[in-house]
Formats: C-alpha cells, sequence, structure tokens
C-alpha cells in the first residue's frame, strides 16, 4: 500500500517561531511514521493572497461582469487556471490529510491562507452546487486546524472577554472545509506560547508530537448530516422539522450545537478525542 | 461645524457588480446628504494582502524571531510603518464612520479585505493591550458591515445548512471590529442578489439609499461592556459570576448572547434598527 500523504499548509513569517517549531515537528514526526509530508509554505512562497481576473489564463467568459467562483470553474474545467493554482490543485489531490498551521489572526485565518482556500478550493474542483457538506468533493480528505492565539485560553471560554472558541471555530471548519466535505479532526490550539515558559512551550509541541502518531486515525468531529437537512429551495435548506426534536436527545458534536438548538458546551473541541 | 467623513473599504474585482452599485450609491447619497466621503477600493489598488516584515521600513527590533504585531507597533511609534499603511491610517483617523462593503467569501471577509484589517488595525493606532473594547482606540468612530451572500436567507437561518449568520459575524463584529472600540452598526446584508431579479436588486439598493440617510445617527449594536468582565489575569478576562444571573432578564443585542448564556434568536441583526 502507498504510503498516505499529509500536506501542511503553513503560514508564519519566521522560521524561529513556535508556529515554525509545530510544523517542523509535524514534518519530523509524521515523516517518521511512514507518511509522505508535502509542504506549502505560503509567505515563504510569496503566495498571492487576492482572488483577481490573474487566476485565469486567457479569455474571460463575462469580462463585463466578472465573477471569480463562476470564471475560475470555467477555467479549471478548461485547464486555463494559474500555474501556482494548478501547482497548490496537485498537493490537494494527492493529500489525504490537510493540517493547516497558523498563527489566529482577528479571529481567523492569516489573510494569506484566507487566499490560499478562496484560490485554491475552486468550485469543480473542491466543491459544486450540488457537491457541499456530506457531498463535499473532498469528502475522503481529512482536516485540522493547528493554531496558536495570541491571547490565554480563559478569555476564548463562552464567559471569556473574546468569546467562545468554538463559535469563532464555526465559519472557518464548518463554512470552509465542511463545506467542501473534509473530515474535520478537533483543532490542535496552542495557547498564548508567546506568554509561555520555555518549558511550557516544550510540553506544547511534545503533546503535539504524542497526537501525530494517531493522527490519521483519529475519529472526526460529528456535524449535522446533509439529511437531517431538507436541501430544496421551498424548504431552504434548513433542518428538517421532525429531526430537531428526534435529536433532542442524541450526542452531537458541538459545532452542531446551534444546528440542534443546544447550547455549547464548554471547550469540548480543545482536546482531540482518543483514536478509534 | 466640519461635515463628518465616511471611509468606505471596497472589496470587489468589477466594476458592474452589485458591490460596486452598493459602494456607488452609499457614496452618491452620503454625499448628497453632506457627508466628506473617501475610500479604499483595494483590488483597484492591488493592496497588498500579507503581513510581512516589508510593512517596516528600516531595522527590525528582533529580526531571529520577527513578531508582526511587535514589529509594526514599534515601526509605528518611530514612523517606520509602509506608505500605503500610513496612507490607509490617515483615511481611518479622518474617519467618523466606516462602511465595509464586500461579498461573503467563504463566510468571512474576502482575503484582501482580511489583509487590510490585519495591516491597518495596527497596535498602538487601533487598540493597545490596555485599550480593548469598550476602550478600544476607535471608540469614537462607527462601523458597518456592508455586504452580499451568495445563498439564500433561509441557508444562514440558525436551523440553516450554512448556520446561523450571527455566528458568522461574531468573530467579524467582536473579533476585529469591536477589540479595537468600534461602535458597530447593524450590518446591511444583500441577500444572494445574483440569483435575485432585477427589480429585486433594485428594491435592496433603494432600501440601503433609504437606510444612508440616517446611518450615522442610528443606534449601536449592544455587546456586553467591559465593567461585566474581571479584566484581571487571575480571573482570566470572563464574565464576573454575579453578573450572569443579574443580566438574565436584561435585553441585550444577539451578538453578545453567547457572553450571557442566552440563546441567538433568529436573525435579529438582519433589520437595522430605527434610528435615534
Amino acid at each position: 500500500m502507498a504510503p498516505k500523504t499529509v500536506l501542511i499548509v503553513y503560514a508564519h513569517q519566521c522560521s524561529r517561531s513556535f508556529n515554525s517549531a509545530a510544523k517542523d515537528m509535524a514534518l519530523k514526526a509524521l515523516t517518521a511514521h511512514g507518511y509522505n509530508v508535502i509542504m506549502s509554505d505560503l509567505y515563504a512562497m510569496n503566495f498571492c493572497a487576492a482572488a483577481t481576473a490573474a487566476d485565469i489564463k486567457g479569455k474571460l467568459k463575462n469580462p463585463e461582469h466578472f465573477l471569480y467562483a463562476e470564471e475560475t470553474w470555467i477555467a479549471w474545467k478548461e485547464g486555463r487556471l494559474s500555474d501556482d493554482i494548478n501547482e497548490e490543485h496537485r498537493k490537494v489531490a494527492q493529500a489525504d490529510l490537510i493540517i493547516f498551521q497558523f498563527p489566529l489572526y482577528w479571529s481567523s485565518f492569516p489573510a494569506i491562507m484566507k487566499g490560499w482556500l478562496e484560490r485554491v478550493l475552486t468550485r469543480g474542483f473542491a466543491y459544486t452546487l450540488q457537491n457541499t457538506y456530506d457531498n463535499g468533493l473532498c469528502k475522503d480528505k481529512k482536516a485540522v486546524l493547528s493554531f496558536t492565539t495570541g491571547a490565554a485560553e480563559s478569555k476564548f471560554h463562552p464567559d471569556g472577554i473574546n468569546g467562545d472558541i468554538n463559535v469563532l471555530l464555526w465559519p472557518l471548519q464548518n463554512g470552509v472545509l465542511r463545506f467542501c466535505g473534509f473530515q474535520i479532526l478537533a483543532p490542535q490550539i496552542f495557547w498564548g506560547p508567546q506568554q509561555a515558559s520555555p518549558s511550557a512551550r516544550t510540553a506544547m509541541l511534545e503533546a503535539w508530537q504524542s497526537r501525530l502518531k494517531g493522527l490519521m486515525d483519529e475519529k472526526p468531529l460529528a456535524f449535522a448530516p446533509n439529511d437531517l437537512f431538507d436541501l430544496t429551495s421551498q424548504a431552504g435548506f434548513r433542518l428538517r422539522p421532525e429531526v430537531k426534536e428526534a435529536s433532542a436527545s442524541k450526542p452531537y458534536g458541538l459545532t452542531t450545537g446551534q444546528h440542534l438548538g443546544k447550547p455549547l458546551p464548554p471547550n469540548n473541541q480543545t482536546k482531540p478525542p482518543s483514536s478509534t
């Protein structure tokens, strides 16, 4: 059996950062465990973050009314996307797992990584209007967010001043990754390494090292599956009425809490589940 | 009295887009109402989205261990930020209100606008470690998100497949704008203009035109004020225990729902409040 491939999409400017150390740890540990590891080091690549018509070779379909998702979908079908996007598509196509390694900037991905998502998760390649969520075109791949925070963990509790980390992660995990079908593993959160002692930073990296061995086999987070929704324009792609009641007593992952009208339990995404 | 100034930060690639029409409407209506309107047209400016050491002129304080927020803070104090950031700082300093006009890309700001936020909301200029939220350095300014969605409104209900729009907006509004102190006006949401009829699109723009007249005088959204939190490291910047109980019966804006442990009411941010 061919070794499985892990793509690390990495966004930090500095090779001596904690993020760089976490990236290096993943590269080293996964390689040692027999995985094929490939990398997109976005700042080092000077990766273009802006989604523009420059991403398309040749004539635009509708230059008078440019719509990025439409034009890149057509360009993808016709092999007219820019070389840098094609190169990232080749990496994603190979990957069984993508690790996104980044510092949380303003409660979200750094802009350069958001640009990677906008430009690489092309319609047709990562999703279609018919293929989203459970049926997203990346449904056979896994993904994990591995990130550092500037602030301490307590600020990201549901009653912390920054608000629940799980609410901050919903648009990143459900709105981007799960939309394309990725099976999402529990996030790896490094709380405030900048304020931590050297020994605490070392301990954080060692915990990551331990997790990496079984990462590929972890059970993904639970999200509300597509069949809980009435996926018709008439019904508005909303939860089926009978589902809300029937689901009330079932265990669901926190990220589906809002769909099932349950309060979000405190930080239950911050500890990786045991491997399956 | 000098006329008030509105800065429109605009991100769409195409001058014939609905976003462009919304931006033009704001420019025209606000000018007609006596405001001074200035503009940052990010794609037209080819605005750099990546936060890098190139934003700093002269020597880095700590080139071996580059930390963007620290280095740009020092560069800001010493007048060594790049010219394009200085130019945006001049615009923000002038502005009484900032309108962010953009298409919602992957449940968030387009990367080019996220880059503007990362590079322009410089520590020292927009916030300090002591000056956040109620005390953020932008507390005398207002801000409003004005954006289009690709999908229909029903998909963004709490039981819609994309999840509650208010959850998607929390990191943008609380995590970015309110962190810097901005008074946040109710978002202007244009639901799925691409799928709408020409007359429906016209009606959406007319509603925006009507709102623009009184926009500057609208009452901002309510967020949990700083004094509800114990802002000490020991207490972890969390809600004071006595607050949760005492606040249970008070009316708070939806965006503080998570802080006060209340369920989010459906879409109550989608209708602008009446002017004060």
